[in-house]
């Protein structure tokens, strides 16, 4: 494959109109599963029934990763911003350079395996991001972002309207169920976490009011959560509307 | 009855625009009402309280969809595709009339009163989804699924979105919360449970964070699941609402 | 007062227009009273507090609504269809004047102080029901109604889908968790149990799988919940927008 | 600076074009710390950490509200309204004036840092409404209004068929439930708790009905709780799209 061929595989400028090249897809995935090895790899159990399976096959991703690496940086001289030495090491010191490079480089300084490393494993998944913000889903995607920001204003306020709301439920809960369940709504901070469940309709149960005064607020917030999750439904559902017609009508 | 209008009776092709045929409702009923007995039967206090009867209602609904079989293999002949012997043959190795064997044989073979055939007695359900498919219900189906389909991107997205909050939170939830509940959140699979209850607005409550970095970081995906809920609702009722427009509009 | 302005205050074709008259908001006032009497009445720390005074509120109350079914029977001879004698002896077996009738009857019979009296005290709220039917809601009534009678084809196809995904995640849950959990998972009416409880996302957690399989499936079928949530919320969307626009249009 | 780029900075009323001022800016940020110093001086936890902090940081916010008053005082002079002694005493019993001074003189009169005091001090978030209701957000917030105004009695009826299903639930578990779970279930006021907490898929799980029966009709009450949620929410999300089409239309 000669270099125009590879900076054309590679390049995620290139597939606006085509989709994703197969390089990119195989890419994708590769990434998918280095996410996933390294997730897998905290858990106790597993970790147990295969002890050198996690390393070995961190380093194959990593090996491949490296490969992809060196071929950018050999095919990025198709494009004459970063053509030549000069250009190379400009495209190095670039933002997404820089992400690829930190997806390889804490291997090779030997840290890479440990427990602690794990976060900056999964920042890999960014480079995901990158791939499908360009893709077949840019569309989509600015269609969602659009819709969102059209409503801003209306999204912002009843996010307002739920944390006051938030508050209001927390300070009542204190009030009449402070005395009763010290542990649990003896300050606001506390009840906010109960508040929260509430009025996400979460309900976890772990903390609930005992007294009548207190399920009767509770019974308040609860029906008011209704409100929280159909305000922003609401805003939403009109905005995604008005966004197709929009489209369709010009 | 002659051949003839017998097959018009059966044909799920024939009631397109008059809806199911009388026979059809009545094998559609048979078909519930044997899967029904099929669920109860596992039920060990019903099964205690007449051992002799579910078994004598599987062979009563077996008999019937043998009775069924044959007279859909007799008036078959009525189609050009399937006359005469080679046509028959030809019809029971297509795949609805293997599946309708697939209702009867196993009995015959003697194992489908066990236990372990439960799952082979539920399959019977797909013969209903054949017959809804294209009665009544056909415009309907083709409705949500073209809208479905006008926005399969945004949804994905969304999708995608909802795959990387869960994601996101699992692995928030196990840095600060693994050293109190290793049990609950020493791995991020573990903190997945924990996750999907909650991003779903579950809340089963059986795990909840016990810490306060971790009830923060909880109240924050409690938050964020109120938009996986508004997300892809919005983006429905906007496909649907459109899809009714068209409709009217042309 | 006379016959035919209290004709006009009581019948409940006349406030179509205006709205509800001043006498039968005072009755619908009435019987949300003697409803609430009725439910609080049960309540043993409340009577146990006042034993008697339930007793005789429920006594004035019967007293109100004889005096008002007297008026109405007075007043129901402005009405040509039921003039005279034998238009009243029509009307005291019309549908309504004998709902009207079992709101005051039993206490005379004497068990409507009982216990046992209770849903048929309750019974009165359908009064109420007739009174709002006609008042100022009518509009919205049908308005909703309309939307929900356009979509019933596909609102009933999601209810269908809703439950297949509710059997199909009982059956899974059954097939893995019976054995670690007989008691909540033995058999597919129990795992229903759980199963509508995760698709509906109310998610009590008194019963929650424990193996790994089951936590797979039970996430799963989380996440499934949040499309039967956002299904029927998004026809319903869309149904009301467009009942709204062909309002507009015409 | 002048009286009246003084009396601009401060004035609601200017800011309604070019957004909030700088001033007010800071004032609104001022509200917010003060409410977050409010809420954290309860948690025990917080205040043993620093006894005197919370005192004094509740001085030094209480000094610079008594500046932010003494300023509105001297600049508002710039009203022909409020001008002279007579006009300043008239905007002093104004009702954002009245605000204003409660949010300080408590402080003053000695009691303001007294546990007792917390719901006097949260008032002040009043004070950032009124802010908020005339700023950037106006119009987003007249939206909101006029869309729930539209659409007020549909609202309404599905509040009142939501009242009517938790009654209706909560009479139907009193019934099969109150035998098995006196405590939970034995009057409906009680069975009320459980029903709000189901219908609303908030489902804490403290009280879950145990008899077959009960699981039976709380299963009923979980699908229904689907309609609860969808219906607000698919009638908000028409009321606001359509409100955007009147505006894009006129």
């Amino acid at each position: 494959m000669n270099k125009a061929k590879l900076y054309h595989q590679l390049a995620p400028e290139a597939w606006h109109e085509k989709g994703l090249s197969k390089l990119n897809q195989l890419i994708c995935l590769l990434i998918l599963l280095a996410s996933l090895t390294a997730i897998l790899e905290i858990e106790p159990t597993l970790r147990a029934m295969a002890p050198g399976l996690f390393t070995a096959l961190e380093a194959v991703f990593v090996g491949m990763f490296t490969v992809e690496y060196l071929l950018r940086l050999y095919a990025i001289g198709e494009d004459p911003r970063y053509r030549g030495v000069i250009g190379r090491l400009r495209y190095i010191f670039s933002f997404w350079a820089l992400v690829d490079l930190l997806a390889i480089l804490p291997f090779f300084l030997g840290f890479m395996t440990h427990n602690n490393a794990f976060l900056l494993r999964l920042l890999r998944l960014a480079r995901i991001l990158r791939l499908a913000r360009l893709g077949r889903f840019s569309q989509a995607w600015s269609a969602l972002a659009s819709a969102l920001k059209s409503r801003t204003h209306e999204l912002l306020l009843s996010a307002g309207v739920a944390g006051l709301l938030l508050l209001f439920s927390s300070c009542c809960l204190y009030v009449v169920e402070a005395a009763a369940q010290p542990e649990a709504f003896g300050s606001v901070p506390r009840a906010l976490w109960w508040s929260i469940a509430t009025l996400t309709t979460v309900g976890y149960g772990d903390v609930t009011p005992i007294t009548a005064l207190g399920k009767f607020f509770a019974g308040i917030t609860a029906v008011a959560g209704i409100g929280i999750i159909a305000m922003p439904t609401g805003i939403l559902a009109a905005a995604f509307s008005d966004a197709l017609q929009n489209k369709h009508g010009s």
